[in-house]
């Protein structure tokens, strides 16, 4: 950090009504886990193993590379940390900052080889195969997705036959759609795979089962025999990781590769399946959970760095002979960026929410309690795909509202937004998320006539519906989230109502759904957003040691994250008379009314989301404040750079620029 | 072409009800200049020489080399295309077919160098630089944007300081901010620039000027001594553009540098104002009229890939036992994809507006008539930046609507996004743009008052306000284009309101347009809009020889265009009464009834774009479907595939893997 702050970011954030550690504080779950983080933090920011070139100015190559290097230095580094790493949490703090944000090349190993081992895996398998993960003896990744193949698990083609003669499996990929495709480190950095392929046992198919395939010698590293390993070439983003295929020919493997814990295959053949397998819900949940963290996380990144820089920017005179202002001044500047920074606290306080439905219900299942898997599911579906397209198409908006250098990897946007836009498509693509949460929605309508009673997120189904029972006064957080509640009832109930029309008219319930699946997903879209702005008031009505100055700019931006949904999404509230349009045009004005009070806190905001320089990766939002002079320094480690004349004039630009000349 | 057309595209195309090669030639201005277009991109294909690894293979500074390679090679094969080139039109199809559609490092010195010189130096400084440019013996650039400002161009800082006893300019970049930063091709590639500076003379500042200034030798092709050129660094997309820095020290150049067809200095250093400046306006109309062409063309891009890979892909079995249906088929994939069909052709139909109304006012300035330079000025500043606005997320929608393999860069999509997004920010920056529109409409409808006849396109704004009179005949054209005349009316009339409001309580029009900015923006894009929406009915209503079938397919994308526009902006139609809840949601329902007769045609309306296989650049949306195999062929030209083992293994990996082995 530099000594000068940037005297206009200083001045905003000296005009900051509350006490910025304060929500630093609230927004890491406590005092002492902000420490810890700031720790890890200093700790790969100090460390000159971890100084190198922004990836930005590496080739691709290059970014493997380094993202390699950074990974097994990590990994030596571990001891150090052992202090300071309390839990799993941690350790991705940890390796976040040493991948500056990025993929590293092992995160599948620890994030899904792993686990899969532990979950799926027999007494005797764990015990084989996990101590020499955790050693890195061996390194695996999780190959699931197909080229032909990603959301629509029953439709992978991959198939493994067991050979009772040998006892073995033997692992083909039988079509070109059969390849794996996209598992992250597959392609050149794993030595192992958890494999997900049909099982084939005494003729008969018993579906997707998941095996432990060695891909590459542990000697040399060269790819086995029947195993056609390799990278699957450039993509938007993820260039530090070697996203891979995978083509097996007859591949064989013991038949203890198979993960036994639950469906098991006998030396003979025989085939045992598992009681029950609720289990891969849990997985998906969290999954899913930890997406919608990372929307949050990621809009509140991208709002820093484009509420910082709009501080710094000043443009267009608007009376001559005055000052420019601060682009954050102007109120269409603040109408693009405010509605994403209260949507970046919504989402931290959902995520939090999320992360403690999970453990609950997990804490049931493993009770043998299952009754709210199906409410989990659809909740995290749901949540998932609605908070990463905002996050998605909101990161956008904060880029461009930078302008022409918005475009520049300086500003940290296109590493930012080519990292994160994936959320969007995998773990559950989100259209396809959205549908099954509407699904559980039609179910729970369907339910409550035979009179069943709804669990939580779910249970205002039962409400009655009466638009003249809402109140006018639209400050009123009773008010607001009655309003949001009519709008999601009405729209569920529109849309299950046209499922029952199509079945009435002899359509099969898969038929129905998929005729009325435009309308379907509207609803959930408004069950999530119901959700995440009852959350929001829920949540700040809980927080008890808060300190008035802080509750009033919370307040502020729940108010403001709810009307301002209103006015984006009016026509649905006026639809069905929830509003008038006059009771439309002066909930916008509200939200306009309210910019300039926002505005006042606007930077203090951001700082407490507490991104260090190292993870922006942003010059435009540096914590300093000094944009230019670092632009300028930054620009000069580009390759063309390294000399004057670029070699390439003396190929192309020279014959013709002076092919007259030769002529002579 | 491979002979083998993927069945389920073929099947598509057999379905189709019109005659894709008729919609061709009406897309492509008749068959002559499709033919051309044709043999133009033939000529390209077949040329041994531009045949390359795809660009995303690259790494950034091979991507510049191999577009200078391609660019100089083009230069001197403009020989050979002397018969086909007409105009310039035809030499940027060509271009573009070179660049593989990416801004090649001639687009400068051709499009803004070039033009700047033929349209501000006087006649003698035409005759010195026109043929040096346009032999290439010198190569130019705009340099315009500086570090601190781009749209607003009045706070641009270098300075030109008149020196009487040497009858030099020097020139200087006072401030890092004044730091010349984004012109393309200034880092590496030109030997000249137009740079744009505050001019000053016998100490008073006479505002910004154009001036000639040579950057590198012609010699050694060495930066000139008071020059610090060099390339900005990596960016989202244009790698293989060296947009540049230029940074000037007490550079002098000669008085006879400064373009004097208007403004003059004279050797004694006084002073010469231009009688009217109104030219530049043309040129800023005239590029924003190419960026609509650029936004109808891009969207255009994206359908083709999306739709075409829909058709191909097969996805979730819907009932046990039956095929996977393709993605296209599912309703949910063509509620994302048609209203940007639709939005191709609205917008391929309002470029061609753009581009006549460009020449009608052109021709009226050039015979003095400035009557309807503002009200040109105002439409392309709307249009490019609506049309550009929902291309760029469009362009999004399609890309994520392909699943994870959208962000392969196989899909083409990051390339496409990467180049097509600037638009949204350069040339003006659409917020700013919008509120330039607004401004000419609260203009326009404060002159009503004083019995003004206002132009063309915004001559309904002195229609009433009559919600009752518009029918409910929700397929009729007339409805259509009264519910959208009388959004926009209702907009433009509150936003001017406002401002009226404002001044009333005695603040200056400045400020209460900022006040009302938020207002003025909405009220902007409801008339950009309906100029669009009016634009395609009344371009069709004008197509005289086309068939009965085709007719029918484009009414339908017109109908479809102009309702799923009032269902996605309902609010806007509720809110003054325009319609009723229950219009609104009839509306939708029609919607989502035409998709099924959208559908039948959604491959043919694409193909009748005609993007080659090699603009395109998309294993997803090739012509032929042939796209898993192409996949596989195309990910094996990945660096990191050079070799089985990578590099990076024998220095991280091994002593990572091997480390307990050697403790031993």
């Amino acid at each position: 950090m530099s000594e000068r702050i940037n005297p206009d970011l200083q001045k905003e954030r000296d005009a900051a009504t509350f006490d910025v550690e304060e929500l630093s504080v609230l927004l890491h779950n406590g005092a002492h886990e902000l420490e810890k983080k700031r720790k890890l933090e200093e700790l790969v920011r100090n460390d000159p193993d971890y100084k190198s070139l922004p990836f930005d100015f590496l080739s691709r190559e290059a970014q493997y590379e380094e993202g390699v290097r950074r990974s097994t230095i990590a990994v030596a580094k571990k001891d150090q940390l052992d202090s300071l790493i309390e839990n799993h949490g941690d350790l991705i703090t940890y390796n976040t900052h040493v991948g500056r944000g990025r993929a590293g090349p092992f995160n599948l190993h620890t994030g899904m080889f792993i686990p899969t081992l532990v979950k799926q895996g027999s007494p005797e398998q764990v015990a084989k195969w996990l101590p020499l993960s955790e050693d890195y003896e061996i390194i695996g990744t999780y190959a699931q997705t197909e080229m032909g193949h990603g959301t629509f698990l029953r439709g992978l083609e991959t198939t493994a036959h067991y050979d009772p003669h040998t006892q073995e499996f033997v692992l083909n990929s039988p079509t070109t759609t059969s390849i794996k495709w996209w598992p992250g480190a597959l392609g050149k950095t794993s030595t192992h795979a958890v494999v997900l392929a049909q099982l084939y046992t005494l003729g008969k198919c018993h579906g997707i089962h998941a095996f432990v395939v060695q891909l590459r010698s542990l000697e040399d590293h060269k790819s086995l025999p029947g195993i056609t390993v390799g990278d699957i070439g450039p993509k938007f983003g993820y260039g530090a990781n070697d996203n891979g295929f995978l083509k097996l020919s007859n591949h064989r493997i013991p038949r203890e590769n198979m993960l036994m814990k639950y469906s098991k295959v006998a030396p003979d053949g025989s085939y045992n399946k598992p009681p029950k397998s609720t289990l891969t819900y849990g997985t998906m949940t969290f999954v899913r959970a930890m997406i919608v963290r990372g929307s949050a996380q990621a809009i509140a990144q991208g709002a820093t760095i484009a509420i910082r820089y709009s501080a710094v920017r000043r443009q267009s005179e608007m009376r001559p002979g005055e000052p420019e202002p601060q682009v954050l001044s102007y109120p269409t500047q603040q109408y693009k960026l405010f509605p994403l920074l209260c949507a970046a606290y919504a989402f931290h306080f959902v995520q939090v929410k999320m992360i403690e439905a999970y453990s609950e219900v997990t804490e049931l299942v493993n009770k043998g309690d299952f009754s709210r898997t199906q409410e989990l599911h659809a909740l995290s579906s749901g949540l998932k795909a609605y908070t990463s397209a905002i996050s998605n198409t909101g990161l956008e908006v904060c880029r461009t509202s930078c302008g022409g250098h918005g475009y520049s990897c300086a500003s940290g946007f296109p590493a930012l937004y080519t990292n994160f836009t994936p959320s969007v498509t995998y773990e559950g693509e989100n259209t396809v998320l959205l549908l099954q949460c509407a699904r559980y929605l039609v179910k729970c309508t369907r339910d409550l006539r035979s009179g069943a009673k709804l669990p939580g997120s779910v249970a205002y189904l039962s409400c009655g519906c009466d638009p003249s029972s809402i109140g006018k006064d639209f400050t009123n957080v009773k008010t607001l989230d009655s309003l949001y509640k009519q709008r999601a009832l009405g729209l569920i109930r529109f849309a299950s109502g046209k499922v029952d029309a199509s079945m009435a008219g002899g359509m099969d319930l898969v038929g129905a759904l998929n005729e009325s699946s435009v309308h379907l997903v509207r609803a959930a879209v408004a069950h999530s957003h119901y959700f995440v702005v009852r959350n929001f008031f829920e949540k700040l009505s809980m927080l008890a040691s808060t300190s008035q100055p802080l509750m009033e700019v919370l307040h502020q931006l729940s108010l403001f994250y709810a009307l301002d949904g209103i006015a984006q999404h009016s026509g649905e509230f006026l639809e069905d008379g929830l509003l008038s349009g006059e009771d439309v045009k002066q909930i916008r004005q509200l939200t306009v009314d309210m910019l300039p009070r926002i505005r006042v806190n606007a930077v203090a905001l951001v700082d407490s989301f507490e991104f260090g320089d190292d993870v922006l990766g942003s010059v435009l939002g540096r914590y300093d404040g000094n944009v230019y002079e670092n632009l300028f320094k930054w620009a000069q480690n580009s390759p063309l750079n390294k000399t004057d004349v670029h070699p390439s004039y003396h190929k192309y630009l020279q014959p013709l620029l002076q092919r007259n000349k030769s002529k002579l």
